[in-house]
């Protein structure tokens, strides 16, 4: 494993991780380069550029072999590694994704959430263990989870992540609708922000009705 | 506004957009682009190429007026005008969305919720007229719907896009495990998909991992 990729092919090799998944799901046997960019947004360039970090993976004239090139990514990104997860956070969205299912059996098991509202904990029914905010750095370092998603209002969102790192996090899925930091330094974070994928869709329609304007079709 | 911006240069300044909002927000007044680039994870290049796109915004040897470059952002990329939207499944994600706030009051206003479930839409408590799937067509041309939030299981991901199309949906934001296409082709979509967010983060701390380990850290 070559552990100088960059961060944002390390990003685009798991998107076509994902793709390969479903292309092999679909009984798709081999792909090119300038198919995967297409279906990604990216250049063909870039794609190749990517898959060359891994390393040698055979000939492409006839295009690369999907499964091959799945499992490659596979084994030389580790992505078999399974880690513990926990969410914190359960209100509407966070009692969603407590039933969310690849979370309950996939490699990045979901063993613990989390709400500062007893009540709450005390309604919820799930066969994932549940225990009150106040306990999140205990139970995440007893239980060794690395991985959080924060589902909680925006002002209680830097104070979580204090804790889940403190308890030894090192990555957050963040759904509140602010950003959060850590303290430490050493924590990758990742925010979900449903209202920005909104906007960034009206830009670009914005865009393409201008140029429909333009062109008078 | 110059409408041949590339479609990874939108997606980028809404990002940087927020981020303005954000400091705005903490009362920043001016920001480097080689502070931008930190905070998204891009060049300070990168930044300053895509703001270029949006023309001129002044001297930026003393950095950028965050509110100058906010409201630069806003009107270049058209970010004032409103579009409606709906969702499509009101099982446990779905529902969810239907109480996210920003989406009863910003610019994409909710207006209609769909389910399959007759059963489901009786039983919802919600401001926003719900009604069922097979009417997502007809609705959706009635009242000028343009943007939809498909969180519906994965088997009825591709039915539901199809409906939406027709009806004229034009941005699609999909929450389903599966990659939904625009048969028609002229529609924007954009998928989130929490466990691949996830496998990325596991990916990312492997190779962290990797170079603690071989430099004794």
């Amino acid at each position: 494993m070559n552990k100088n990729i960059p961060e944002p092919s390390v990003i685009r090799l798991c998107l076509i991780y994902r793709l390969m998944e479903k292309l092999e799901n679909n009984g798709v046997k081999t792909v090119f380069s300038s198919d995967i960019g297409e279906i990604l947004g990216i250049t063909a360039h870039t794609v190749r550029k990517d898959i060359n970090f891994l390393g040698e993976i055979g000939n492409t004239a006839a295009g690369y072999d999907v499964e091959k090139l799945k499992d490659h990514i596979h084994r030389h990104l580790g992505l078999d590694k399974g880690r513990f997860a926990c969410i914190v956070g359960l209100g509407r969205l966070g009692k969603a994704l407590l039933h969310y299912r690849p979370l309950l059996s996939g490699e990045y098991r979901l063993i613990a959430g989390f709400d500062s509202n007893i009540n709450t904990l005390e309604m919820i029914k799930t066969s994932v263990p549940l225990y009150p905010s106040y306990r999140i750095t205990e139970i995440v370092k007893d239980l060794g989870i690395e991985l959080a998603v924060i589902a909680v209002p925006l002002e209680a969102a830097q104070e979580v992540t204090d804790r889940l790192v403190s308890g030894g996090v090192k990555g957050i899925i963040n759904f509140a609708q602010v950003n959060v930091k850590s303290q430490a330094g050493n924590v990758l974070i990742r925010n979900i922000d449903l209202y920005g994928e909104l906007r960034i869709l009206s830009a670009l329609l914005n865009l393409e009705e201008m140029v429909i304007r333009e062109t008078g079709k």
